[in-house]
């Protein structure tokens, strides 16, 4: 049964359900939807893979599931090959799982989405950034590192709530924290630069998942300065 | 072994979980944490309970839970005598449910909360709605419900994704839209009226967690009631 993940490497989500496959050498194919020509937006998309008109989702089968965290979850439960410390059987490691990625939600995602949308997306792409939902979308990220920094990262463990091995919670995290890799440089250093745990658990995911989480995010650099290249020419236009 | 639920029931997310506790017959203690009071704010509760200091969380035994979807995932694990239609072990049913959980955390919560804080509990509470946030939540609000209704009830199956029972997603959805009960009724009569399936479907919760779900709504009533004459109040201070 032909699995199919429905993607853009721009889209952090995607990358983390990439990697996830590749790591855990799970056979698919990866389906290139391209966000910036609005090929998620296709009627023949949303008809046959995704109703939400978004990145990721998957078909498998006949089957076919949107949201990452639920698709994570799905894949690390479907194919009996993925070992258990991605998504734990027992009940209450797997219940801290679901508490991270819950917290994720409304947490470090919406700051992260609301910093880079209105800092770097936006203007790139022809639209104004808010500068308020700029300055609001940052006070969240930054409360939410500092949670990560001082409460997820327990003690001296390597990973997300004292595991020793990485979930799927660390991969989808790891993978938002990645995404200040298109923003300004000096925003980037700022931000994390205070956080030396974060900075260790990012370097330990991606040891844990070598050498696709390097692989999958080479997009990154070259993203960045595209966008960088499309603020400047918006700005300058403006002037 | 004990299990203790930390919530308000003013808190939507802590109504679906004694809904769910008390339609599935656990032993469980309803330990009162008042928001208005700041009870979750304080010290204790945090280093205890819930260290990012909101309800609802549980304790059962030496165990410590946040996050609400989380809670009702754990619930109808770690319980054998809940029914298996609450959170089916089916693994493609059960990544529909979290589907459901993931996309409510974006999309009706987040327009719920920004509607309903912006139009009624800030001014109640003394600080100024947003204006623009209320109308941004209201958006997001309607095209949530628009999703409900013309998607995730899917053909004639009463609950969510077609199931002819409900899940932990009923739950947890329907206890969001059930809040609007506290603002203003000619809002909650606009914004719900034109969906059919929705108040249908509300009812088809009510009865399958009966007497459960009116006993542990009757708080809407009087609470509306009271954040109306604050907000009265308020404006009367204000002119």
């Amino acid at each position: 049964m032909e699995l199919k993940v429905y993607c853009d490497r721009m889209s952090q989500p995607s990358r983390a359900i990439l990697i996830f496959c590749k790591t855990n050498g799970l056979e698919f194919e990866e389906v290139k939807i391209e966000i910036g020509k609005g090929q998620h937006r296709s009627p023949e998309y949303a008809a046959e893979v995704n109703p939400m008109k978004q990145v990721p989702a998957i078909v498998h089968g006949d089957f076919k599931l949107f949201e990452s965290h639920a698709i994570l979850i799905y894949l690390a439960s479907a194919f009996p090959g993925v070992a258990d410390h991605w998504y734990p059987a027992d009940v209450r490691k797997r219940a801290k799982v679901h508490s991270v990625l819950d917290w994720h939600h409304s947490n470090l995602r919406r700051g992260s989405v609301g910093f880079l949308f209105n800092t770097v997306f936006a203007i790139a792409f022809g639209m104004h950034g808010d500068p308020k939902a700029a300055a609001e979308g940052e006070k969240l990220l930054l409360a939410s590192l500092a949670t990560i920094e001082t409460f997820w990262l327990q003690r001296d463990a390597p990973f997300l709530v004292g595991n020793s091995k990485p979930t799927i919670a660390d991969l989808a995290l790891v993978c938002e924290v990645m995404q200040l890799e298109m923003g300004d440089e000096n925003d980037r250093q700022r931000i994390l630069g205070p956080h030396k745990k974060i900075l260790k658990w990012i370097e330990d995911v991606k040891s844990a998942t070598a050498p696709h989480f390097e692989e999958i995010n080479t997009i990154l650099h070259p993203a960045r300065e595209r966008l960088k290249q499309l603020k400047a020419e918006a700005t300058e236009k403006s002037e």
